[in-house]
C-alpha cells in the first residue's frame, strides 16, 4: 500500500468555489455504497465488528475529504478508496473486498452520482422556464412577426414565443423524470457477474441508498450502461433547444432587427474572445452533446457478449456532458433574465404582409375561392409595396376594383392587435389564450415540484 | 386538376402481403385526421353541409384506397388527398383548406401513423421477450461460461443469459411506452403558426382523433419533431441490445464453441450471399438506426427560430429506421425460435478456472488473506493446467502443500452445479433464483398487457 | 431458374427520365465487372470458348437491360445477373461461378459504381462553383455588411462574401479527388477470402476495369468499405458547407435586410408546402448526410474479426447520400443562377459602426493607445446614434473634443469604398485583391479540369 | 494587467513527463504565430524598434515557459501571452494588437500545432505497422483458419491476416498525408474579416511559419475548421480499424481458441480493473473517437452565416481525440510487440471443412455442376463428422461412392499447406504471394520516409 505523497490531491471541500474534478466528483457516492454494502454484508459475508470497523473507516476517509485532507496521486477514487480501508479496517477490507466486485461498486456509485446531477439540471432548467415566464408576464400584449423558415408570416405576441421554448424544456424534464426513474435501480449484490454467493437483502440495500428498485439479472445488471446513453439523449435533446433559443437571440439582436438587446456579459462584441458564459459558444456546445451521445451509443452497440460494463469512457463522457448543459443553462438562464426586450422594434417590424392570411380568411368567408383570394390578396399587397403605400391607407373603392365582396369591415381586419385576438384556440396568440397558457405553464411548475 | 393516369399507383388493399410504400403509409392517418377536422370545424369554419360533403367525400377516397382503385403519380399523400376532395366536395374543400393549414394536418397525420407503427413494434419485441422466455424455462439447470470481455469468468445459468436480453428489452418497452405518451398529444388547431382563428374545441377533436392531450403553445406545436428523435433513439438501443444478443448467437454457434447451432435460414453459409433474414445483415443495420437518429438531431439542432416543421425528412428517417427495426425483431426473434441450444457443448467448455472466485472465497472464509487466496488459486489452477489434470483429481495432501487452510470440503467446492447454487441473491444464477426471475419476467409482460 | 414474370421491372432504358432505382443502379457496374473478369480467367479457370459464351450472354443482357425489356421479382442485381447468366451461357456460367466469389464481384461493382457517381458529384458542385464566380463577377464594387455571429463587423465586398463559398467547395473537390485515387483500387481476383486459386493476372484486369490499383491483401480486400465512409464523410462536409450558403440566402432574403430576392422555384411561400427543389428542404437534408456517415462509422467499427463485406447496408447509405447530394446541388446551383441580389438594400444596411475597427486604426496610428481609441470610437458611434446624426455629418471641432489626434483625414476615412480598398493583402476585400481571387478561382477550375 | 499569482501555472519544461496539459498545449504554437507575424509586420503597422521589442519580449515569455517559472490563473493561452506582452514590449504591443486579429492568431496557432500532433501519430501508427511487419515475418508459414462472420471459412496464412491490418493503416496514412496538405494553409494576415490593412507578405509569412500555402479568402479563413473536422475523421476510421484489431486479438486469445496469449499489461484479468493500458479501455475509445467527429461536424453545419470560428469547442474536441488516439496507438502496439502466437493452437483449429471451396473447385475441374459438386462435398463432410473420421482418412472408394469423378489426386487437396498454396495471385495466402507482400508493405513505409 503506497501512497505517493509529492502530487497533492487539491482540497474539495467548502462547496461550490472548488468542487471535485475528474473522478473524485464520484468519491462520495463510493463512500456512501461501500457503506451500505458493509451494512449489507454483516450477518453474512462480515461479522458485526468487522462492519463496524468499516464503515467507520468510511466515515474517517469522508471526514478527512470533507476537510480537505486527504492527498493522493491515485487518479481513481474506488481504488484510492480500497487503498484507504486496508489501511483503515485491515482484515476486515480484505473480506470485504473478496464479497464486492469492483464493478458493481462502481456501477452503483455511478448511478448514484449521476441522479444527484440529473435533478441539479431539472433545476437549472427550471431556472430558465421561470425566466421565460417571468419574461412573458410583461410581454402578453408585445406583438412581434412569427417568422416560418425566417420568412414573417403571422403576428404572434411575444409572449407566445417566449413560451413556446417553455414548452420544449417542459417536454424534457419530463423525460429527465423518467430517466431518473430508470436510473434509480440498484445492481449492488451483482457480483462478479454470477450474483452474490452472500446471504444479502438486495432491496433492503437499495432502500438504504435512496434507490427505488434492484436490477432483476446480475448478467444484465453489470454490464447495462443504457441509463448513461439515456441522460446523453436528453441532453442532446435539450442542448438542440437551447440551441434554438439562442439563434433566435443572435437574430433579433442583429441591429437590423433590433428586437432584444443582449446584456453585454451574454454576448461577444466583433472582434472579442468569446467566453465561458457567451451565448455564441454555448451555442457550439450542442453539437458536442450529440457527439457525445453518438459516442457511447456506438460504443455500447459494439459490446461483446457478456460484457462488464468498464465505467471508464460512460463517466467521462457525463462529465463533459453535465459540465456543458450546466454551462449552457447558466449562460441562457442569465441572458434570458437581463435580456431588453425592445416593444418599438418588433411592432415596427410587423408588416401587412403577416396579415395575408387573415385578409384570404375574409374573402373565403365572403365567398371567394380559395385560390382567387389569394391571388387579390397577394396582389394588393405588391400594388401597395410598390406605391409604398398600405391596404390601410388606401379606400374602399380602390379595394373593390379588385374584387366586389370588399365591405368597409376590411380595415378592421387590417390590424394587428385584432389578428392576434382572433386567434384564440388553446394554444392560440390572443392575449386570453397566452393568459391561459402562461396559468398552464405556472401549474406545470407546481406540480413538478419546481416551484 | 390534372392527376397523371400514365404511371399507376400500386393497389394497397389486401393487407400484410403488400403495404403502401412511402409516403402512402401516412395515407389512411391523413384520412382520418381530415375528417376529424372537418366534424371539428362544422359551426365555425364550415356549415354542417359542408363538413358531411366533406366528410363524405373523405369516406369515399378511403374506399377506393382499400379497393386499390387509386391511382396517381403525386408522391405526397396530402397533395393528392386535396386533389381528391377538391374533385368531391367542390367548395367545402376550398373552404376546409382556407381554414386548415397543410403543416398542422401533416404533423398530426405523422403522429397519428407512428403511435400505431410503435405499438406494433411493442408486440415484435414482446414477441422477442416470450422468445427469450421460452428457451429460458428450458435451460435452467443448463450451465455455461460467463464471459467478461469474452474470458471466461463464472459458471452462469444458460436461462440466466437469455433472460439477461429480456430485460434489456423491457427497459426499452418502458421507454417506447413514455414515448407514447409524449407523442400522442394532438398538434392540430394550432393554424398556420399563431393558433386557429376559427372556434374549435381542440380537446374534443383530439378525443375523437385518439390523442390523450393537445399542445398548449401552437409556435411550439407546429416545429416540434421531438417525438420522432426521441422514437429513434430507443431504436438505436434496441438496435444495440439486438445487436449484442446477434453478437452472442454469431460467437456462440462458432463451431469451436458450438454452444448453439443457429437454423440456416437465419445464418449464411461461407460464400453465399446474406440475405434479409439472416443475423449477419440484421447487426449491420444497428449503425443505421444510430446514424437515423444522428441525422434527425442534428437536422434539430441547426432549425432556424420560428421553425415551422417539414415533416419531409423525419418521415423519410423514420420509414428507414421503422422498416429496419420490424426486419431486425423478425430475425431475431426467428432465430431464438429455432435456436438449438447445446448443454453438452455448453457444459464442455466449463473449466476449474470459473471457480477461482469461489476458491478464493473459501479460503478467505478461512482465514487467508485476499491477495494470498487469489495467489495460491492461480497456482494450483496452472499447476493442474500443466499437468493436464484438475484440482479435483489432486487428492488433499497435494492441496494442502499449498496452505494448511485446505480441507476436504474444498470438493465440494470444485462442483459446478454447486458453485450456480451458492449465487441464490436476488438476479443470481442459482436455480430458484432464475425460476423466480423467470415468474417476474412473465410478470412483467402481463402487467405490460402484451401477455 | 425460376422468374417471377407476375412482377414488373420497370424499362429503365432512355436515360435521364428514369434511371434505375435501388440496386439497380449497379446492374451495368456488375455486367462489365463480371465480362472483365470472364475474360481474365480465360486460360486458367475457363476456355477460350466458355469466356466467349460468357462474355456473349453477358452482352445480351446488357442490351435487353438497355432495351427496358429485362422483367423480374428479384431484387438483388448480381443475383438476378447470376440467373440469366446461367440460362445464357449453361456449363461455361457453372465454371465461371466456382472461380468466382459473390463479395468480390459485389464489392468490385459497388466501387466501379461510386466513382462514376463520384465525378458526376464533382461536376455538380464544379456548376456552383461557376454560379458563384459568375455572380461574384458583378459585384466586385458591391458592399454589404460583413458579419460575426450575425453581429455586422465590416464592409465587405458581396463577391468576396460570394467566393468565401467557392473554397469551401474547392477544398471539398480536393477531398473527393483524393477518395476518387483511394476508391479506384480493384479487389477483383480476391477469391472467398485467401485469394484467387487460378492463374490471374490481377492487374491487367484492373487496368481493364480502369481501375489504376489492386488491392495488396485479400483478407483486407473483401472486407474494406472504408472507400464508402470516406466518401460519406465528405458529402457529410459538403452538406455543412452549402447549409451555410442556404443559411445565408434564406437570412439575407429576410424582408427586412432583403440583399437577396430568392427565386420563387427555390424557396417555399409561407403556408405552402416545401418541396424538393427549396432551399429549406436542401438544409433539412445536411443533417441526414451526417447521419448516414455516423451509421456506416458505426458499423463498421463493430465489425467482427474476418469479416467479409456485406455491401447491402453501405450501398443503400451511398443511394441516400447521393440522391441527397444530388438534389441539394441542383437546388443550390438553380437557386444561385436565379439570384436577385440587391446592392442598393446591402448600401442601405451599411452604418459606420461598422468602420470601428478603420477609426481604431486612424488613432493608433496617430499614437492614441489601443484601449482608449476603442473607448473614443465607441463613445463617438453611440453620440451619433444618439442624436440620429453619423460622424461624416459632425466636423472636426466636434471630434476632436474627443481627442485632438483626429485631423481632417479621418472624414476620407469614413467612407465605406475607402475602406474596403485598405483591406488590399492576398484574399482581402479590395477591389484588386477581389478580381485577383476572381482569377485564382478561374485558375483553379482549369487546373482541375473543371472548366 | 493583473496576473493572480495564487494559483500555479505547473512548469511545463523537461518534456515528455509533464507535457503541457489544455490550452497550455497551443502557448509555443501562439508565440511562433506572433513572432512571425511581428516581423512580417515590421515596415508597415510596425517599426523595426517595435518588431525587434515584441520578438524580444517573445523569445523571453517563451525562454520563461521552457524554464517551468511561468505562473497564471489565466485559462486562454493567448490572452496570457498578450498580457506579458503588453507588459514586456509597452507600446509596441498595443501596435501589435491595434494590427492583428485574435482570431487570425488563433486559428494560424491551432492548424500549426495540429499539423505537429499529426506528425506524432503518423509515426505512432507506423510503429504499429512495423510491429506487425515484425510478427507477420515469422509466421509467413503459420496457418490459421480465415473467418467469415465468424464462421470458419479458409486456411490462410497468419501472416496474411496481420498484414490485412497493415494496409488498412496504409490507407489511413495517406489520408492524414493528405490531411496535413490541406492544414498546411495559413491564415495569418486575414484580419478581422476582411483582409489585413496593412502591406504585408503573406506568402513569405506563411513560409516563415512553415506552411505551404496561403487562404485565398479571408471571410472564409477566419471561419474554416474543415482541416479539424477531416483530422477526426481520419482518427475514427482509425479507431474503427484499430478496435477490429484488438477484437480479433481478444477473440483469439479466449482460452477455447487460444491462438494468442496477450500480455498481462494489456489484457484485464476477470474481475480486475481495467487499465488504461489495457486492450478493452482501448477498445471503448474508438466509439468516441466517432463521437467526438459527429459533434464537431454537427456544429459546424448549425454555423450562421459570417461565422467567425471560435476555436474553443474544436480545440477541445481535438484534445481530446489526439490523447485518445495516442493511447490507442500505444497500447496497440504494446500488445502486437509482446503478442505470443501460438501456431500448434492454429494448426488445432483447422478442419476440412475449411477445404469445402477447394473441393467443390476439384470437382468442378472434373466436370460436376456446381451446385452438385457443393452438395457432394457437404454430404462427404457431415458424413465424416458424424462417423468421427475425416476425409483424409477415407479411402478412394468410399470417396468415389458419392462420383465417380473422384481420383487419388483428392489426397493432396486434403492438405492445408498445399491449399495456401493453390491461392498464389497477388493478395492471396500462397508463401510466395505472402512473402511479396511483405516486400510491398516494407516499401511502402520507405517510400513513405517512415522506415
Amino acid at each position: 500500500m503506497t501512497i505517493d505523497t509529492t502530487q497533492t490531491l487539491k482540497p474539495v471541500a467548502g462547496g461550490k468555489d472548488q468542487p471535485p474534478a475528474d473522478d473524485w466528483r464520484l468519491f462520495k457516492a463510493e463512500i456512501k455504497v461501500n457503506s451500505a454494502y458493509a451494512k449489507a454484508l454483516a450477518g453474512s459475508a462480515l461479522s458485526d465488528e468487522e462492519r463496524d470497523m468499516l464503515v467507520g473507516a468510511l466515515a474517517q476517509i469522508e471526514a478527512d475529504f470533507d476537510a480537505g485532507d486527504l492527498t493522493t496521486a491515485e487518479a481513481d477514487p474506488r481504488t484510492f478508496l480500497d487503498e484507504r480501508l486496508a489501511e483503515g479496517a485491515g482484515d476486515a477490507a480484505e473480506k470485504f473486498f473478496a464479497a464486492r466486485a469492483n464493478a458493481e461498486s462502481d456501477l452503483t456509485a455511478l448511478r448514484m452520482w449521476l441522479l444527484d446531477e440529473i435533478e441539479r439540471i431539472v433545476q437549472a432548467i427550471a431556472d430558465i422556464q421561470k425566466a421565460l415566464i417571468q419574461q412573458a408576464e410583461s410581454h402578453v400584449g408585445t406583438l412581434m412577426p412569427g417568422y416560418i423558415h425566417l420568412q414573417p408570416a403571422q403576428p404572434v405576441s411575444c409572449a407566445h414565443w417566449l413560451l413556446s421554448y417553455f414548452w420544449m424544456l417542459a417536454r424534457d424534464q419530463d423525460r429527465l423524470t423518467a430517466a431518473i426513474g430508470r436510473a434509480g435501480v440498484s445492481p449492488l449484490g451483482s457480483g462478479l457477474l454470477a450474483g452474490s454467493p452472500h446471504a444479502l437483502d438486495r432491496r433492503a440495500l437499495a432502500t438504504a441508498m435512496g434507490f427505488g428498485e434492484v436490477t432483476p439479472n446480475s448478467i444484465d445488471a453489470v454490464s447495462d450502461l443504457d441509463f448513461a446513453a439515456e441522460f446523453l439523449f436528453i441532453a442532446a435533446l435539450i442542448g438542440a433547444h437551447l440551441n434554438r433559443l439562442a439563434s433566435d437571440l443572435i437574430l433579433y439582436s442583429n441591429p437590423t432587427l433590433g428586437f432584444v438587446v443582449i446584456d453585454a456579459d451574454y454576448i461577444s462584441g466583433v472582434g472579442e474572445n468569446t467566453t465561458d458564459t457567451t451565448i455564441e459558444r454555448a451555442r457550439g456546445q450542442t453539437g458536442r452533446l450529440l457527439g457525445e451521445m453518438t459516442g457511447l451509443l456506438s460504443a455500447l452497440q459494439a459490446l461483446p457478449g457478456g460484457y462488464v460494463a468498464d465505467t471508464h469512457e460512460a463517466r467521462r463522457t457525463l462529465y463533459a456532458a453535465i459540465d456543458m448543459l450546466n454551462a449552457l443553462c447558466e449562460t441562457i438562464e442569465g441572458a434570458l433574465i437581463s435580456l431588453d426586450i425592445r416593444p418599438d422594434r418588433m411592432l415596427d417590424a410587423l408588416t401587412e404582409r403577416l396579415l395575408a392570411s387573415d385578409l384570404t380568411d375574409y374573402l373565403v368567408e365572403r365567398g371567394v375561392k380559395l385560390r382567387e383570394a389569394r391571388q387579390i390578396v397577394n396582389r394588393l399587397l405588391d400594388q401597395a409595396e410598390t406605391k409604398n403605400t398600405t391596404l390601410g391607407e388606401m379606400n374602399l373603392q380602390d379595394l373593390q376594383a379588385h374584387t366586389p365582396k370588399f365591405d368597409s369591415e376590411v380595415f378592421v381586419r387590417l390590424d394587428y392587435t385584432r389578428s392576434a385576438a382572433r386567434h384564440a384556440t388553446i394554444g392560440g396568440t390572443a392575449p386570453a389564450a397566452i393568459r391561459a397558457q402562461l396559468r398552464q405553464a405556472l401549474d406545470w411548475l407546481i406540480e413538478a415540484g419546481l416551484e
